[in-house]
């Protein structure tokens, strides 16, 4: 087996998981740093990500395909030689980027032809193409080839869609064999997620999951969620979803998201995490705190001798001052948005960590309940100026 | 004294010098690391400095007075405290950057009325001006208040310049005395460089050097070089007016240069450089060798997994490729250029190391020929092709 995950703890339904790989170990819950062209944004490396903790580097399969391309990166040995990244990695489908980025898009069982947001070049994408480039760039995971429907489509089109995502599935599951069969494939060990879809129609989506996890594969998502739905929406759909994936196996909710939105999906049983808001936030100079979130733009900042968080460990807050920040940020200094990207991924990060401690001591819920509060300090405060 | 220049050892007019700083000891020759508003552009921190070798930070006195402003980071303990550099730092006298930069510029004898090029305000600034705030800024170094005439200047226009620039530097070594006898000032053992102008005037220069070299400065630089005059007329100029300047002290060549510019003029006796082209070449992807120049953007280095000189310790060669970076450049990912520029500035760095060894040595005239032999190497091989 080339995998294996370990559920070693329950608090409520938060799972404290261990998930092993032929890349090596994930301690869950985790969140994934999004490296969207094999590289964070805001100028940040993997000898960095080592540094702040990182376990996980997630890349787009669609980004890496459209430039540079899969096939350049299979002949230099697979994106973790390429970006000199030895811990696992998780490709997506390139799905989610061909629904929201691509222009002209046609949809049919095949797969979908769509055009390059970089040259406008027409390219065809279905299962079997995912699958060749996401085994092309060698991850530990792969996704399934899935189509995310808008948040606010109509049921029809929506139960067409999670059918035909599910035949996908099943062609996925075939390729992905195939390719790790072939004695040239980069990583023969790849893992194959499947992913939930069914918009806010529970039913739907509670159908989808029971078949996807009659599959036996490695690792599920919730998928489609975190596109336009309200936070409530989101809850309610995993309060009734995830009880039908298997808790025997690592279950990820993709592109989410806010620190509250990760406490409250943990207490829903979710592993995995991905998202790029404390990367896009941090190159806007918005940094997390365990008491919220600050905009070190903000002239008050100016004359402000402290780190960002006095209680942080992370590379920007042993070095430097919330003014050398803020004076770096109005300079359009890269060094600036560098700094906020690599303590937000260190948050993050040790967000996660904190988690996995809470859920270990069987204090998940107290845990949770006394961090949303403290995460909402500097907004109270603002409040009550 | 606050200062001591040892003159270690001599090959031919190279000098290896150790110069003795409230903030430390500057071995030369020695390349200043250019940090225009407190940061070196491409994302590079005090921290990554200190893992490349940087001995000296150079920063404008221009740049931070219009922006967040020498009196705000003399309120927060001055420059060293704002960017957590506890090593030298010399500033320019902002002349430079008024000169070339500001638009509306008047001179008289007082000093210079321009517009801020980033909000158009009316600033003046003259040698007391240009004192205060680098005082303010507590800079190890502080340069002359100096005008610095256009490359074509005619020879009455150079005169007159050259000798209210001398007005100014008594103005200058008038005030800086001031300032370090008061009892908040954030460097009280601030140290002021004289700088000879003259166009490529030779007489004028000579002139101008004999006169200042009575004034007895802890330093000397020779300005208005690298303006416009061909590299011939750059060495002509040091040729002649270098042995006019004292040898006991470090003598700096202000904004130069390339790798064999810095050969040539180490051999014509000059202790200090600052130049932006480690960090503007990187930023282009442009990078430095033993060998010379490579454009890591050239299709040539898709799959190239060198690093990009398999003899260098810099952070970037230590880990990452050609292909990468090439990835990193071709995608506008800021970690190309990140890596790219720490990659110059080490290069920069370690080719003055050598540069030391070669003058303790006693060897320099064979080092200089056999490094600029090895230097013109890729362009050579360019021509064969």
């Amino acid at each position: 087996m080339n995998y294996r995950y370990e559920l070693l703890k329950t608090s409520g339904r938060a799972k404290r998981g261990r998930f092993h790989t032929v890349h090596g170990v994930i301690e869950t819950p985790v969140f994934m740093n999004v490296g969207t062209v094999a590289a964070i944004k805001g100028g940040v490396s993997t000898d960095d990500l080592k540094q702040i903790g990182t376990q996980v580097q997630l890349s787009n399969t669609y980004h890496l395909h459209v430039r540079t391309g899969d096939e350049v990166i299979k002949s230099l040995g697979g994106l973790q030689r390429f970006m000199v990244w030895d811990r696992p990695i998780l490709t997506d489908s390139g799905g989610f980027q061909v629904f929201s980025l691509a222009s002209m898009r046609k949809i049919k069982e095949e797969g979908v032809t769509f055009n390059s947001h970089i040259d406008g070049r027409k390219i065809f994408m279905g299962p079997e193409e995912s699958m060749t480039i996401q085994s092309n760039l060698g991850s530990t995971i792969a996704m399934a080839f899935d189509e995310c429907p808008n948040a606010l489509a109509e049921r029809d089109y929506v139960q067409d869609s999670v059918d035909r995502t599910y035949r996908w599935l099943l062609r996925c599951r075939d390729r992905i064999n195939q390719l790790n069969a072939m004695e040239d494939t980069v990583n023969r060990h790849q893992m194959l997620f499947g992913i939930n879809q069914g918009a806010v129609f529970n039913d739907i989506r509670i159908e989808h999951a029971k078949k996807i996890s009659e599959l036996d594969l490695p690792g599920y998502a919730v998928g489609g969620l975190a596109v336009g739905e309200t936070h409530e929406q989101m809850y309610d759909v995993l309060d009734n979803v995830v009880p039908y994936l298997p808790q025997a196996k690592p279950t990820y909710l993709m592109g989410v998201g806010t620190p509250a939105n990760i406490l409250e999906a943990v207490d829903r049983g979710i592993d995995f995490f991905d998202c790029v808001y404390p990367s896009r936030n941090g190159r806007h100079g918005h940094v997390y705190t365990w008491l919220g979130k600050r905009n070190l733009l903000n002239k008050r900042y100016e004359k402000d001798m402290e780190p960002i968080d006095p209680s942080c460990g992370c590379p920007a807050c042993q070095s430097y001052s919330r003014a050398y920040i803020h004076h770096l940020l109005k300079a359009k200094e890269i060094l600036g948005l560098r700094l906020c990207v690599l303590h937000n991924l260190y948050f993050y990060n040790h967000l996660m960590e904190s988690i996995r401690g809470a859920i270990e001591d069987g204090e998940y819920a107290e845990f949770k309940r006394d961090m949303l509060y403290s995460l909402g300090t500097i907004e109270r405060e603002k409040g009550a100026v």
